[in-house]
């Protein structure tokens, strides 16, 4: 299977996130990255298919913040990372603005995600590797597997959130669409919910997006991924959402994932792309469900049982000790 | 002029606020309160008008959440103030978590705005302030000060911003409204805009909002107050906004004070709410406007002119040297 990574993904840095009332370290660490493509089997750095598959997905004035907000926050006078303390929760609306404060949270969901000095060039590779792997796919590879990083599927057409810039599955799905396929499928089995996956296919009938989660009643991102909400429009029921107890073990995650399969196989996908979070291990540090790592083979085949063309993308996970096998794991499947 | 003011409003204390992408000391002290009770003459202790005219105003599930914040923080493991991290901007809608943290995000707006210990009692009270204020005027007084801290203005029916808690000015509307007049008018003078007041009255004919704010452009909050909006449904006209760029003096000022209170006049109000903020002087340390110490009798003078029977409800104001002459200058037009 092709492996798609570059280093300039690891250019990210930001030193620390709110979290739970106070700063942490962040968790979304460049040794991350570094620890899968140390495990999974050599990388290749992928061709550079420039901003269009980007601009595809998100709007332009939140692109342009991403380019342009270190450069604001300094001309500001501020140090450090820049990150929000404002935000729209009442009559959002297209707004422009001469304060770089406002845009941070115009463009966020949080106040864990901040921006850092290579945030834009490490996210802009990160959406190449995705790209590359869907184009491998369609070229008519079985599978391809991006080893994204930062995440990207909390990250909406012009937001970012939960450690997500850039949101690389939904930029490999539009891709595809792009190149002429008609309909595809997301799954999403990342232990928080892909948020902004859904906000970006949300109205959207061809793209079926199904997720299996931790109950948003009591995780990350909470506003979003509960059972109910399902899509509106021409989307309407192309949003499936399954949230799962902390807690859960692999018989429960399989019986949902069966559901989700079934869904998928039914709406007849010519590709399907796969947001793959290895944070669903027992030992996770910021995680509540308990699969072990052979769990994560038994996921794969699963999904692997479909026979489609396959695009897998990497979001979150964080045992850094275990993060590399429990990938390659599922990665084996396809 | 009858003051009230309330010794438990200075329980309320909370060490620090995420501003500008770091914590900083919480500007919003107890000793703002202290230096205007010090300054602007003997004060009264108001009556208990029990949590009806709160519960008027502001969501149930809010004051629920209000009053059981930091119990239910502490049971979380957390120490400190509580303040949230991740926030609800898009498709936010009422929903029940299990977890405080998706609580803090869904009734707030801010980072800058933490729950302490007793915030609840201090922001009880002064709401109390607020009705016994409108009470006296109701009762045929001619003007009464609610010597508010915590301030009113950024809180909406279901969120807490901006230093503000419970919607002291709003509250004090409602009541008014509930003990028969048919007709109010808010004027909000304060630097920044009051968001939370004009969300709980945008869709309200029987109450004008008219306020005058630094352009939320550049200034909090940022995604209210700009001049395109101006109520819907049965308010819509009801809701004036005046924003004003940053070094504004007392001439331009006045300009757009007089045409808010023509507005004003024109909707034949039975009474006048005025949230008044002394950030609007040259000196504040986190506003931006050019109004000094003598420009605060012309503005009282100007709103008195109405003849209409006032209640001032005090918002923000952060230089503590000239806070208390600032504010006495403004009531003495009263």
């Amino acid at each position: 299977m092709q492996i798609f990574f570059d280093d300039r993904q690891c250019l990210h840095n930001p030193a620390r996130e709110l979290h739970n009332g106070d700063w942490t370290d962040y968790y979304e660490s460049a040794d991350r990255a570094r620890k899968i493509a140390g495990t999974v089997g050599a990388a290749t750095a992928p061709a550079d298919f420039g901003e269009g598959p980007i601009a595809a997905v998100h709007a332009p004035e939140y692109l342009h913040f991403l380019k342009t907000a270190m450069t604001r926050w300094r001309e500001a006078g501020r140090s450090g990372d820049a990150i929000g303390y404002v935000w729209p929760i009442v009559r959002r609306r297209a707004l422009e603005f001469g304060r770089i404060d406002a845009e941070l949270g115009q463009y966020s969901m949080d106040a864990s995600t901040p921006i850092s000095d290579s945030t834009w060039e490490a996210a802009y590779w990160n959406a190449q590797c995705a790209v590359a792997a869907a184009h491998t796919v369609l070229s008519g590879e079985k599978s391809a597997f991006a080893l994204c990083r930062p995440p990207g599927h909390h990250a909406g057409r012009d937001y970012l959130g939960g450690y997500c810039y850039l949101n690389n599955v939904a930029i490999a799905a539009q891709h595809a669409l792009d190149q002429g396929r008609s309909r595809v499928a997301i799954l999403d089995v990342d232990y928080h919910h892909g948020n902004g996956t859904q906000d970006i296919f949300w109205r959207r009938g061809n793209v079926l997006f199904a997720s299996l989660h931790a109950d948003p009643r009591t995780d990350f991102p909470f506003y979003w991924g509960h059972a109910d909400e399902r899509g509106e429009g021409d989307g309407a029921g192309a949003t499936l959402n399954y949230p799962l107890p902390r807690g859960t073990t692999i018989e429960p995650y399989r019986s949902a994932l069966s559901q989700a399969l079934k869904k998928i196989e039914a709406s007849a996908p010519e590709l399907l792309l796969v947001s793959f979070g290895a944070d669903t291990f027992a030992l996770d540090p910021i995680s509540h469900f308990e699969l072990q790592r052979e769990d994560y083979a038994v996921i794969g085949r699963d999904i692997a049982a479909l026979g489609l063309p396959s695009v897998i993308v990497m979001e979150g996970g964080y045992d850094l000790d275990a993060l590399g096998d429990n990938t390659t794991e599922f990665l084996g499947a396809f």
